[in-house]
């Protein structure tokens, strides 16, 4: 893949927890916004409930769609964490005793507490390469191109960065925010021209409510800063004949 | 349907904001924790962007394999607001002025206020039937057993109680907690032991970080309370047995 290639991404959030409601997904944006700013952009994500066949399903459909996915949650040590086995069935593969994360795992726990219920967490997808976990010891993995990560947000967060060599993206895609205080109707058609007049530009609309008052954040984003000033530049033109005030840009 | 069927629900999350990581999902958990206390469950979610061919897609193949979709964001005024439109050809009806909700409008708006740019958002497929939005006027709408909220938090959750008679759900779903100062590898194969001899409770451990301190809350959901005290009162003997302190229960 060379630079400038669009590179697509999916991102798979496996846990019961979230689909309950139980628990807030906060991985998604950790990761989303990283791949953004190494150019990758995720087309889907999917939250799925920790079923095998389900998960099989799920990773043998996004990982032909997309460059890459990146799957969290599941690969600790108990009973409900079953990515690694479900990987292993997706890619056909042995469910195996990795030896380089045995060895890892061996050093970072003191003598005698690398007890069996532990070295599940070292069992993965027959030669899965290891991403490496500076918080907590026990490594994620890879084969091919998707990416397991845990689901506990600190310990994802920690990883990222050992895999800034792994996943080549396409140019970084920029944004720009322009936030109005106006409501998104006052705003609508002029905004439909401007997106009219650059196709392929991403311009969104977001109404919000902040200290009691509604705005609306216009957000634009494209691998090409040109185009986004050009866009920013039509936009500002319709603000000022309309004379709304600009709360913010960034 | 009547009570005691398994009842299941698809969130179909619509929005780039999402997908950027620009925007934090939180509509997820809302819907999932309201759609468990009316007793239906929460198999999958889809975040997608706002791109018609995806939308119809992804509506099209929710529809049919869940008995209710529930789809958030992208019945505003702007341009990128396109669920209404994906939604009538998913379905293959007409995308017109929906004339209850225009009413419903007019009224809501001071005279002259309802501007064509506003009227965008009274365009439905033909004879959906509207979702009341007590907080700003403009309504969501359902067709089948798909139903279409706005993205915006505060305002899908005052709409969701309009919804309790239209969703015909199951038992409700109960869950007890327990949360153990512990280690999840330390208590992996009992409750392994615990999982296998309650085959029909989903039981998920999660671990936790809470001043300072590790722990793992085992979360048991089932429809029916007295397996949950069953299942309860197996993990509360290995916890003694092992001495571990159990920080709460809920």
């Amino acid at each position: 893949m060379t630079k400038n290639t669009k590179v697509n991404a999916a991102i798979l959030i496996i846990g019961n927890e979230i689909l309950s409601g139980r628990t807030q997904d906060t991985n998604t944006s950790t990761i989303a916004l990283w791949l953004n700013s190494i150019g990758v952009r995720v087309n889907e994500v999917r939250i799925i409930p920790d079923i095998e066949s389900v998960i099989v399903k799920a990773v043998n459909k996004l990982r032909v769609n997309n460059d890459y996915v990146f799957t969290t949650g599941g690969i600790g040590p108990t009973h409900d964490d079953i990515t690694a086995e479900s990987i292993s069935k997706a890619f056909n593969l042995n469910y195996e005793i990795h030896k380089e994360a045995f060895k890892i795992l061996e050093n970072y726990y003191k003598p005698g507490e690398f007890t069996e219920g532990r070295q599940k967490m070292v069992r993965m997808p027959k030669d899965a390469k290891l991403i490496l976990n500076p918080t907590s010891g026990a490594p994620g993995f890879s084969v091919e191109n998707v990416f397991c990560l845990p689901g506990v947000p600190s310990i994802l967060k920690s990883m990222l960065g050992s895999l800034k060599n792994e996943i080549v993206g396409g140019e970084p895609i920029l944004s720009h925010t322009i936030s109005l205080r106006t409501v998104e109707s006052e705003i609508a058609n002029s905004l439909t021209a401007v997106q009219d007049k650059n196709q392929d530009v991403e311009i969104g609309s977001y109404p919000f409510f902040q200290a009691g008052k509604l705005g609306v954040s216009i957000v634009i984003r494209s691998e090409d800063k040109l185009k986004i000033e050009i866009c920013s530049s039509q936009i500002i033109d319709f603000v000022k004949k309309k004379k709304i005030e600009i709360v913010n840009r960034d």
